[in-house]
């Protein structure tokens, strides 16, 4: 019933021509990024506004949203899309259907003199905030944050109805199915392990113990070629699969492209630093491995979308932190480092590893920040986005607000608003409830590693790992996580089909406890 | 009232929008050659076809037909839009309103039936013709042949109504306001002045005179990254604006890119040869300095766009042929490729003019052939074309056709149909009709040189060239042709408005007479 011919059919026909026009869109924006040269930024950006309103035409044309309706009722309604259906493909239908209705009610609840407003007011907001940074005074920035929430309500409304709850309404755009009550409840668990563990991890660290950065990987004069070169290897045993993407070098590392079959990831290399072009190149290439996983049944239908930022983010933070930031790893990658670069020679396994864990317990500045830190700055964001939605924390008391929190989780006190509250593009065109996203995926990683090491048993992954060998990783990564792209509505049930509970802070917690105390006896 | 507000204006505004998607296209196309996964051109095609369906969507609005009809109320008819115009603005105004109303009677009077024929026919035909080719056998191809013929005596009823001359439709697609009339006129010319020209040329080459390749030329072992380099000095003095464009590698050169500040060529590098990937270079960067130059004015309108594919090709030959083919360019291009390719430090500025002008008569391939002989295999193209739409000549004989025509013009005869009838992609898709702009763009390039010279002066015209100075003649080819787009409704009419006189075969003869023969004194 849900075949070709049906409504569900004709449906899929429809978002199949629609993704296909948003690859387009996907090729653009990574064309801009690594390819554009300097003189056709406008060019651009009138191309992209015409491809945009092409999309968008698409995505709120009444036929659309006719065919919408005739496929829930081919399905008897799209509530009981779960996992638990007895037929995979009849689930996936469910799941294409109920995200066809959500954008689409996304796309055509919000009128389109609001769409048009907040764009505007975005950027207005953007230039606002990239002023008030660089003279370092929140004074600019302040009334356009006003009417940026004030907007975000009034979209809420619209999309969630009169009473809707606009912060809930902010955090489903990233994480589906998220509310800041649960949010509370995993931060709060954060925040009880974390900011002890921070202040104990500083107090040794000022005793002089603790990992620190190598010389032989902090001398500079790496040659980028030779970087570049390692970073292939690296990809190459991740199972980066080269004749569906490509590598390049952009400003800031990305992954994009336009279709799971043309996956492009970039990074970044310097001749001073070594370790930062690598760590983004394991980085990107993990979000790049839930890109070209994504279900080929599904190809071109919402479904195969990751279901969140957080875990999309998941998979970047478990090549990252759980395979490239273990000790095992440098057992094989010292050596594709010392051939490519031989300065590095110096430096054995464990000096690697130590010196992509160091932890730099000063550091102001959220996109800085080491692992263990890293939760404590999105954890301030979080308290005080809950708080200007609340109402329980004003606008013109932000500065205050923020240097106090940092004081107290971090131990440490902006010396300007500039390197403070400042310091994050989120907020300036109304991006409230992105952030958590990002601990989100940390958390989501350490839970999946380590049902990974139960299921492929821990020695053995541990053997293979130090042996640059991460084909059952990745099979099992793309069998558990990328193949059900967004069956699930929410990354808690996804977590939970995985791992068997929903997500734990506790799991977190105690990962970052015993690497860090290990760290400091060592 | 040609303004913003009026029919003109919102015209302009309708038409820059297309102008934008028609530019995320050409992003696209470029991409696709050069970017492009091997694994994702599934992908692709599917993004491409959406992407043309949004374009022909818009194309064929019936507001986009109701706003050139207001349009062309506003201006009191279309009918008389000539470069005479009083007032330049409103003759490009003209000229769009014009252009617009040409390319959507085009779009809106082929049943969408008959273009989705094309399209299968055209792919079909493209298989039937590479198998043919493959195996040597025309009559694989013939019937599919009969068919395009037959399609496009169709399409060309429903265009240009009942009566119709179906090959003067073809020939329009390419070359605006041409006709196989005034086409049979100037390859007349050709015929008579090249058929004795080049038997002359090759019983003397037989005698042991004439261009010939220099050894250090033609040795091999050319560094890629040097001819690299020399290339993009090479451009750079042609006026290249890297701020608007880029240079990259692909199977085939070409140019292409999303708009005038985005202008992407590429050209390709073997170690064997040397001055084909320069003067590919050279020929791409003339296409190039074209769409740079296009009329900022008129940006995003079609009149901004070159006249005709003749017209596009006489820039492209101009820099190739009467600039970089001719003595005085190799005086300074010489120590451009001593300096990075020292291995051809033994041949001088008179070597390499001899070498990159080298004939080769027996050749039985467009492709390969030189300045000498290419009109006269276009000649062959062009008499079989029409003999085929006017009847003379049966799809069945064409390869007894095409090798009496190969003797008797260029005194070679094929060996099999693969190098002979079955050698050029054209008219497997059925775009027939093109190739006699190859041969009208080589007598453009030489009818606007003459013209240049004459105005700017010969002699110091050849100083500069002689010094890499080429700044004056790009800025006259900028004003003559680039800015004026297609301002006039034929070729013919903008070769008179440069040049005085409309194109004249004469020209061409008596140039390739003087240099040969000298070529041969020399």
């Amino acid at each position: 019933m849900a075949g070709g011919g049906g409504a569900v059919g004709r449906l899929k026909g429809r978002l199949r021509d629609l993704d296909a026009l948003g690859g387009c869109a996907g090729a653009l924006g990574w064309d801009e990024l690594v390819m554009l040269p300097g003189g056709a930024a406008a060019a651009r950006g009138r191309q992209k506004a015409a491809l945009a309103a092409a999309v968008h035409e698409r995505a709120t044309h009444p036929e659309l949203g006719a065919l919408i309706g005739a496929a829930e009722e081919e399905l008897g309604g799209a509530g009981g899309a779960t996992a638990a259906a007895a037929d995979a493909a009849l689930a996936f239908d469910r799941a294409t259907v109920r995200d066809a209705r959500r954008a689409f009610d996304r796309a055509t609840r919000v009128p389109e003199e609001l769409v048009k407003r907040q764009a505007e007011l975005g950027s207005r907001g953007y230039h606002c905030w990239a002023e008030a940074r660089e003279k370092g005074d929140f004074d600019l920035f302040a009334p356009v944050l006003e009417e940026l929430l004030e907007l975000r309500r009034e979209v809420a409304r619209h999309v969630a109805g009169p009473e809707a709850d606009a912060y809930n309404t902010q955090i489903d755009l990233y994480e589906r199915g998220m509310t800041h009550a649960r949010l509370q409840e995993i931060f709060s668990g954060i925040k009880e392990g974390l900011v002890p563990l921070l202040e104990d991890v500083k107090a040794q660290m000022a005793a002089g113990r603790g990992p620190a950065p190598h010389p032989a990987l902090s001398s500079g004069g790496f040659p980028l070629a030779a970087q570049e070169a390692a970073c292939r290897e690296i990809a190459t045993a991740m199972g980066f699969d080269w004749e569906r993407g490509r590598l390049d070098v952009s400003v800031h590392p990305f992954t994009g492209g336009s279709h799971p079959s043309d996956v492009r990831i970039t990074t970044r290399y310097s001749e001073d630093t070594l370790l930062d072009g690598i760590m983004g190149l394991v980085h990107e290439t993990g979000h790049a491995l839930y890109e070209q996983g994504r279900n080929p049944e599904q190809d071109g239908l919402p479904v195969s979308e990751a279901l969140s930022m957080g875990i999309h983010e998941s998979q970047s933070l478990l090549w990252e932190r759980m395979v490239a930031q273990r000790r095992s790893f440098w057992t094989w990658a010292e050596g594709i480092l010392h051939e490519h670069l031989p300065g590095t020679r110096d430096a054995g396994a464990e000096d690697f590893y130590r010196h992509v864990n160091r932890v730099n317990p000063g550091n102001l500045i959220r996109v800085d920040a080491d692992e263990l830190s890293y939760p404590l700055h999105v954890l301030v964001r979080f308290e005080i986005e809950r708080g200007l939605f609340d109402g329980s924390i004003r606008v013109r008391d932000l500065p205050r607000v923020w240097n106090a929190k940092y004081a107290e989780y971090l131990g440490v006190e902006p010396p300007s608003d500039k390197v403070g509250v400042l310091q994050d593009v989120h907020w300036s065109d109304g991006s409230f409830g992105y952030f958590p996203s990002y601990t989100l995926g940390a958390m989501y990683a350490c839970q999946f590693w380590e049902q990974a090491m139960e299921e492929l048993g821990g020695a053995e992954l541990e053997a293979e790992v130090a042996a640059g060998d991460f084909g059952r990783l990745k099979g099992w990564l793309n069998e558990k996580v990328h193949r059900l792209g967004s069956l699930h509505p929410s990354a808690d049930e996804l977590c939970e089909a995985v791992t068997g509970s929903k997500l734990d802070p506790a799991v977190f917690v105690r990962y970052l406890e015993r690497k860090y105390r290990a760290l400091l006896e060592g």
